[in-house]
């Protein structure tokens, strides 16, 4: 039996799911029987989980009729054009509305097998089992769903929530430095936006997360998806306070797309964003030098890049944050600091500052 | 002002809408003010249908900031890429989450725009001004929007309500016979699935109908509407009682895509596929054979094929039909009559009789 440490519950009515975060979870037929609703499973995964990891899945599944369709992996490949990959395997395996879909892999396929399970047959079943740290701590938790388009990042998708989230820490063990650094950028983000108790924590345990230390992996995981999960349910349609979750993801967009899809990892776009706005913040009054040093130096010490690409002009960075989603009729709206654990969403900034941080920072 | 002789609403809760059916409606500019709640409006359209009505739709929207869209006409049209260009309009527009998608066309207009409005941004606002009686009848109620995939029909989705639904019977006026006798099929089976008395009444009216009389269009438009709702607002992701107003589809469906989409229009197969339903019920000793005979009459008035395609075979019928939605598990359930104004959803039938109808119906 596998060793599952946290159990916790989003709660969204009468779609609450569980999720399970522990080592070797994934791979416990158990978790799969409570869970999976019908006899049909098609396992989304991408060619390079699938060596890691999806014949144990599959070993865990052996009760069920399953199907696998294996993506390639990466940002650029979560396009419409691969999302019919997923409607074309089910099709062809004859499956009907009472399948699951079973995400094995990182944030792409989870949004990708996600957004499938929300169209297919105009909806199914969908089990999560996110195997990077980025994907554990954030798509595990708001159901978000999706694919890029070329002229927009998740441009394209539904609110759709699973079954079931299996967090497996054993699965971190084969993810790159890069990547798990990626993923500690969310998880920083929990304690910038929301916990100061976490972030004092995470500045203690850094080091440990970065050398992977399954216990505090698990419950800066646990920590990070009950942050999320509360505002998630306090606002599961993002009209207001779910904006939050967005530190900054509107600089890390502009610096995604601008760069072009997978140069910079989503995490470490991130990571350089929340630091732009937190400096942003400070220029305004909202926060003090010392703690734009701590959320720069904390970010330096998960191995995440505190500063934007020099590519990335003020104009390219104007000019791709007025196409994102967080801009209301027009009006640019971003998410700043107004202490460690404290966020709020404003369009009250002027544009000066902005343009300060945009052409001065980091150079 | 334009003459609205009706206007129901389709009851889902803090999801309800209004129907206005009358003449003249969609150029109305009232009803936009009514029910648009931003400032831009992407109008998606197709070639046929855009000569026609555009110039109208948008004097009435002069207003606000819009933008359209127009695709090409056809169900062979009604796929992820033909979507993709609705999606590539909103982003070179650079419209928000705040935007409004009205749909001016038949069902594949309706049905695209609404799952576009579904996924852009993960949900945005949608009017429904549907222009066909197709369309006014079937697609105004119920939430279905999604495309086809090569694979089957209406396999990608997602159920979504618009905010309004704007069904002019001016609109029909253009409509060429085929497409007008398309309708009838739908106005039909509402009759025959919950409403004898409606029956009754179309059996008295149906040469007027066919002669398009506007005042009686409005009324079979607005019984057909209220039929549907009442069963929607029952059960509205299509648990159970739904299945109803698929009698005939499964037929339909089998003949649409045997002939290659667009061959048969949808309500000509669904009408060979209600006398089909009858056939069955006939043999199983469901209804007698002077309710077969009815059904039979009223859908060739209405200028409808009575029988399938000599082309279609029964091995191509079970093939097909293996693939439809309504199979349950592997097991395949049919929309029978027990009655003209009684219809049930059921497994309980041997296939010996399934092969007569299939083999021996009319020929």
């Amino acid at each position: 039996m596998s060793k599952c440490k946290y159990e916790l519950t989003v709660d969204l009515g009468n779609r609450s799911y569980p999720i399970y975060i522990g080592e070797d979870i994934h791979a416990d037929a158990e978790y799969y029987r409570r869970h999976v609703p019908g006899s049909q499973v098609m396992v989304v995964t991408n060619e390079t989980v699938a060596p890691l990891y999806l014949e144990q899945t599959l070993s865990a599944l052996k009760s069920f009729n399953v199907s696998t369709v294996v993506l390639p992996d990466g940002e650029v490949y979560k396009t419409l054009d691969e999302l019919n990959k997923i409607f074309t395997a089910l099709l062809e395996s004859r499956f009907s509305r009472q399948c699951t879909l079973v995400a094995l892999g990182g944030g792409v396929i989870g949004d990708m097998a996600g957004f499938a399970a929300a169209c297919y047959q105009r909806g199914v079943s969908f089990i999560q089992v996110p195997t990077t740290l980025l994907s554990q701590v954030d798509s595990s938790v708001g159901g978000k769903t999706g694919v890029n388009h070329p002229l927009g990042k998740n441009m394209i998708g539904a609110f759709y929530q699973p079954l079931a989230v299996l967090a497996d820490t054993e699965t971190l063990t084969t993810l790159d430095n890069r990547q798990l650094a990626a993923g500690l950028a969310e998880v920083i983000k929990y304690g910038l936006i929301a916990d100061t108790e976490f972030f004092d924590w995470l500045e203690r345990e850094m080091d440990d997360l970065v050398a992977r230390d399954q216990e505090k992996l698990a419950t800066a995981i646990e920590r990070s998806c009950r942050c999320k999960a509360a505002v998630v349910a306090a606002d599961e349609k993002e009209a207001g306070q779910r904006a939050l979750l967005n530190l900054g993801h509107t600089f890390g967009h502009a610096i995604e797309t601008g760069m072009g899809y997978g140069e910079w990892l989503h995490g470490e776009a991130v990571a350089a964003g929340m630091c732009m706005a937190a400096d942003l913040s400070l220029r305004l009054g909202w926060i003090s030098e010392l703690e734009l040093e701590r959320t720069r130096t904390l970010v330096a010490r998960a191995g995440l890049p505190t500063d934007p690409p020099a590519e990335m002009s003020e104009e390219s960075f104007l000019s791709l944050m007025s196409v994102d989603k967080k801009v209301l009729d027009g009006k640019l709206r971003l998410v700043l600091l107004q202490g460690i654990g404290k966020a709020s969403v404003t369009d009250g900034f002027c544009m000066e500052k902005l343009s300060e941080t945009l052409t001065e920072y980091g150079r």
